[in-house]
């Protein structure tokens, strides 16, 4: 299977974590979006919503979405449960992620790393870092009372929001307020096949 | 099983529709969100992250994100398919929803439908339109070839995206530049099981 994803892109990264973690073998292309490589037509025959990471099977069958991605790699595995809550639960994480944590964290990140420092969209900080600190808030609570995000154990959902939480320091939010975070930050880099991003 | 919501919400409305479509019985109760009634200690001791809808099952768990609701209220039935690609496509559908259409289409028809005629959010909405029709561009480009959004057939998939779909002309979206997203609304009408909002 091919990879097409932007390596600086935590969610790119993401699935990239999940296939070594899983020990899937995937031929990584880079694709820079900055560059425009995701808005050719030869892209957007492969992705109309023109983003990375694509996941392209070796049937030349494409899926978009770094979670449904992570999804369709984990599928039969523990780290995707197979029982109906369990596996709801683990997707609750994943949307969670996608509407409370990615559209905070991230941005935050990208707007205080990439862009420059007098840039118009850092006044956004503020408001961006608070919420950062709402969802990242919500994470420590369930983590205060089991060692991963979902209770079946170890899973996509923490592969997932691992992402951009440990980059949170990067877009200028402090992770000392969130001990419980910290150190299932610390667990999830102890697993195996664990890539640094 | 229980279901928190707000009537209102299109989000809460389409876990009721899709258990409307599943035959699934669920009691009902209205949750308003401007009424602070989703930030209660009762309420939030059900869901940390404070929002609706939230399944409550039989056994008194919880289950929060109405994505990860449809899922589980869905599975094992056609509406998401068993198989590893076939699933992987819907939920694909199912994040796309939640990143590239809601954030646009749900929150321009909030500010158009709900926000006083001066209120200074409107600024956002040109941009807001913009980019819902890029979110409905891409559908009607994939419903062209096919009557419902995921190769398996009607899954849950339409139902999520239905939700706010159907809303945006109150959003200001007109739906005429996209003939096959507004075909395919009649068909989601027309499902057993369909209910308004």
């Amino acid at each position: 299977m091919k990879l097409y994803g932007m390596r600086a892109s935590g969610n790119c990264y993401k699935a990239l974590l999940a296939a070594s973690m899983l020990g899937i073998e995937l031929e990584w292309i880079e694709t820079d979006l900055f560059q425009g490589e995701t808005r050719t037509p030869q892209f957007l025959a492969k992705n109309p919503n023109g983003k990375v990471p694509l996941l392209e099977l070796d049937d030349g069958r494409g899926l978009a979405e770094s979670n449904a991605i992570l999804c369709y790699l984990a599928d039969g595995t523990p780290l995707l449960p197979s029982g109906r809550f369990e596996r709801a639960q683990v997707l609750q994480w994943l949307f969670f992620k996608q509407y409370s944590h990615e559209p905070y964290v991230a941005v935050a990140r990208f707007i205080a790393k990439f862009l420059p420092i007098d840039h118009p969209r850092r006044a956004d900080l503020p408001r961006l870092r608070e919420k950062s600190r709402e969802a990242l808030a919500v994470m420590d609570g369930e983590l205060a009372t089991r060692a991963y995000l979902a209770e079946s154990g170890f899973s996509v959902a923490d592969i997932a929001l691992f992402a951009y939480t440990h980059e949170a320091p990067a877009a200028g939010i402090s992770l000392d307020e969130f001990p419980h975070v910290t150190a299932w930050l610390s667990r999830v880099r102890a697993m195996p096949g664990f890539i640094p991003q």
